[in-house]
């Protein structure tokens, strides 16, 4: 076959993969929100049957004919990026063998179930076990794809394609000094007041629509639904996002609800001629996670959208204990003493992270032992934080990741922290009016200018080049800093 | 291989593949009722990578390899089940070339679409090109599948495996004069008084889920939403069912809500030993539709069972115009003159299928010239219901069911209805206090009887061999005649 021959034919099985992929995806979204609590064990069937077709398409042998068939240098931008993503996937796919894939997949799933209990417990060591096998199977699976390079490397390939250990370190030790620093100082001042009251489901639920769609979320190809976890699902014309709802804190419902908007939103504004293919979602996790906190922290917790939206809860709820447009601002931006990574201000979370970040690099290399995590753990924690971990559920037990196999996750939260710092940056700087148009609850200026520069491209460029073509700057830690620096100096009166 | 060997192998692949069915189900699921508005095109593309994944698996060459390596001899009752209903699977697909099934496809679809806009035209003339297509594919289709027998029963047993188009004509043939005579002798009689008043819809659906679960519909493994036209979805431990609301009949949504409630009980109580298998659903469109009409009619609009719904109506929505047990009966049995098929009482019902049976037989045969489906459909009706059709939207493009290729379908509903009578009269000989529990709204002794000799067998036996297991007597139209002709009687005071 000539090379357009092979490469429409490769893009035909590739556009097929991908829809069915979407429907692995829905059916995920399904068994979060509406699934009957009965058919748990049906559905596992449904999604191994799934899941079995995915992996036979990923490695079909096909598909190594189709690559061989391209000549890339015939291809414009857009064809030569479809083949990167192919290839890479296919190559990935290929190089684990089949006896691993499988023993992961069953000792992840069981580990899950293992850690479910273990956190309700407090036990660590029941945990230990199952975290020592999934952790020999991802070291055996980073053996089979790192080549040369470091294993940790091969898996945070998975997520952030291109990333290297070495420069998230030189990153991440920049950030963490001022970091702590920064929370030493503002933990030593007055803590700000937050709300009070009760905040009625139906009322937030309403609020947190109407700030998805002030965000520019487009509910004729999405929805809202309740989950236990916030999240976003599906790419292209479909994407959905849930949120949940504490009657005592309303920003849970509003700052999950515009996070989720960040992701689907980055989905739903992919250049639509890349649907269903490798280009039509977004490119990684890091990227990602940036449009999520662009629009939670750097947009959405504003002085001037806050301003906005202490205006529309008091219309919805009434008086709930805070008079004035600062207090409001400084209550949705409070930082508190706390254990829990998915609970922490902006300043923290990145702490959070960066402990994961140490440790997990410590267990692939094998320089920390299973045995020793814990301990480890709440040693950093103290000199991080400066308080000590209470509990296991407060610690080490309170995140799935590592029992989901996901080593090499962690770090592209605050690497999205990062280019997050850097997007605000340069949009600021080309759109000036964006504080004075979200202090009227528009923020049309900022996510068209996040959706012209970033979102549309999808997977055409690389996560580090889209950011950089974007900002027009080299990626670095910096803007981030200034950003928390400046914003936390100014509630905290620094 | 082995026998064993090669049915073990064949039945992993079954249960892959009935586990990827019911993916595809959820998704048309989803498509009715959550479906944002904006996805469908993308829906399309999901769907028809689903159907593409199915239809490779249906006709498997591995398939044909494994079902020559068994020998039937050697297995047990349920192994030469699954064979037989495989077997018939793979023949069936194997013997319509890819080019024909492609075409019907592509042909249905668009042909479902020009429905849609002629029917709400009342345009007859702007259906019939497509229609004739559609027939001329289907006719092709019933060749390939014939063999020496009729083109329709080819059709026919899609939908009801051995039924033959001469043994309903017998059935129906009973049937019909009586039915006229009854329908005459009916309408000739005052016309019992209707419910008035407006029906709150959240009401109506509360009233709609505790109807449901007095039917014994299991919500831990089935939920209720609304769509608009009532379904029900799924097998197994996931089966799902919608409703609707009229604000002036609340009949509309309790009686749909019955019949979809029975044809889900009937995948729910399948056998759990059949599960994801061949056996794992119900065995033919007649006797799930036996299963919807005996539930709703034999049962939900019988004369103790509506004593209970009497009072639970009037709990619910007060005063609506009807004020004793007798007059309510009447109000739900009411016969009224009418055009539309899917509003039809017990009577009329069967006349309208009557009338498609016979003239989509003479569409296949190439008796009737689709340009003289219209006229011939007139003539029909007003002999048979004793007015004329009023316009083509009340005629001959009322159904969806011919531009979707569904000839053979019509007849399976009133040989539905002739199971449900005779296996009403089996029950209520077997479980004498069922009208007794009927009127506290306990349904129980006549589920559990339908479960037991019925529900549970899944496919494990031919569609009428089911029928007379459980009856233990021979099919025959005279139950459902004499039950029709007593109770209406007994209403109407004949």
């Amino acid at each position: 076959m000539s090379t357009s021959n092979s490469y429409q034919a490769l893009m035909a099985f590739q556009r097929e993969t991908e829809a069915l992929a979407q429907v692995a995806g829905r059916l995920s979204w399904d068994q979060e929100t509406v699934m009957p609590r009965g058919s748990a064990e049906q559905r596992g069937d449904e999604m191994a049957a799934m899941e079995h077709v995915l992996h036979a398409r990923r490695v079909a042998p096909e598909v190594g004919d189709w690559l061989s068939g391209i000549d890339e240098a015939s291809l414009d931008e857009v064809g030569r990026a479809q083949i990167r993503h192919i290839r890479h996937n296919f190559d990935r796919a290929t190089k684990v063998p089949a006896r691993l894939a499988s023993a992961l997949a069953r000792t992840i799933s069981r580990a899950q179930m293992v850690w479910v209990d273990a956190s309700k417990a407090g036990d660590v060591s029941a945990f230990l076990p199952v975290l020592t096998e999934v952790l020999a199977l991802r070291r055996e699976e980073a053996q089979a794809l790192a080549g040369d390079g470091p294993l940790y490397d091969a898996l945070l390939d998975d997520y952030e394609r291109g990333a290297k250990a070495s420069e998230l370190e030189a990153m991440f030790g920049a950030l963490r000094p001022r970091l702590v620093a920064l929370r030493e100082a503002v933990l030593a001042r007055p803590e700000p007041q937050g709300v009070s009251g009760q905040f009625e489901e139906d009322l937030q639920l309403r609020l947190s629509r109407e700030v998805a769609q002030a965000f520019g979320y487009d509910l004729s190809r999405g929805r809202i639904d309740m989950a236990v976890h916030p999240f976003s699902s599906g790419s292209g014309d479909d994407v959905r996002i849930t949120t949940r709802t504490d009657p005592k804190d309303p920003f849970n419902c509003v700052y999950s609800t515009i996070h989720e908007v960040g992701h689907a939103s980055y989905e739903q504004n992919v250049d639509p001629a890349y649907r269903l293919t490798p280009l039509g979602s977004g490119v990684s996790m890091g990227v990602h996670e940036s449009q999520s906190r662009i629009y939670e922290n750097q947009l959405g917790r504003s002085r001037a959208f806050t301003s906005w939206l202490f205006a529309r809860m008091r219309d919805r709820f009434g008086d709930f204990g805070i008079d004035d447009e600062d207090s409001f601002y400084a209550a949705v931006n409070r930082v508190k003493k706390g254990y829990i990574r998915t609970e922490a201000d902006e300043i923290q979370y990145n702490l959070h992270i960066m402990l994961r970040f140490d440790l997990e690099r410590a267990l692939i290399a094998g320089d920390l032992h299973p045995g020793d995590l814990e301990a480890a753990w709440n040693d950093r924690f103290e000199a991080d934080f400066g308080y000590p971990v209470d509990k296991p559920a407060h610690g080490v037990l309170q995140d799935v990741h590592w029992a989901a196999g996901l080593f090499g996750y962690f770090p592209t939260y605050s690497l999205g922290n990062v280019y997050a710092g850097c997007l605000n940056e340069a949009m600021r700087r080309a759109v000036p009016d964006v504080d004075d148009r979200l202090s009227r609850g528009d923020t049309g200026p900022a996510v068209v200018w996040l959706r012209e520069n970033l979102q549309r491209h999808g997977g055409l460029y690389r996560p580090r080049e889209v950011i950089e073509r974007a900002c027009g700057f080299p990626l670095s830690e910096a803007p981030l800093l200034s950003y928390l620096e400046a914003k936390f100096g100014d509630i905290y009166g620094l």
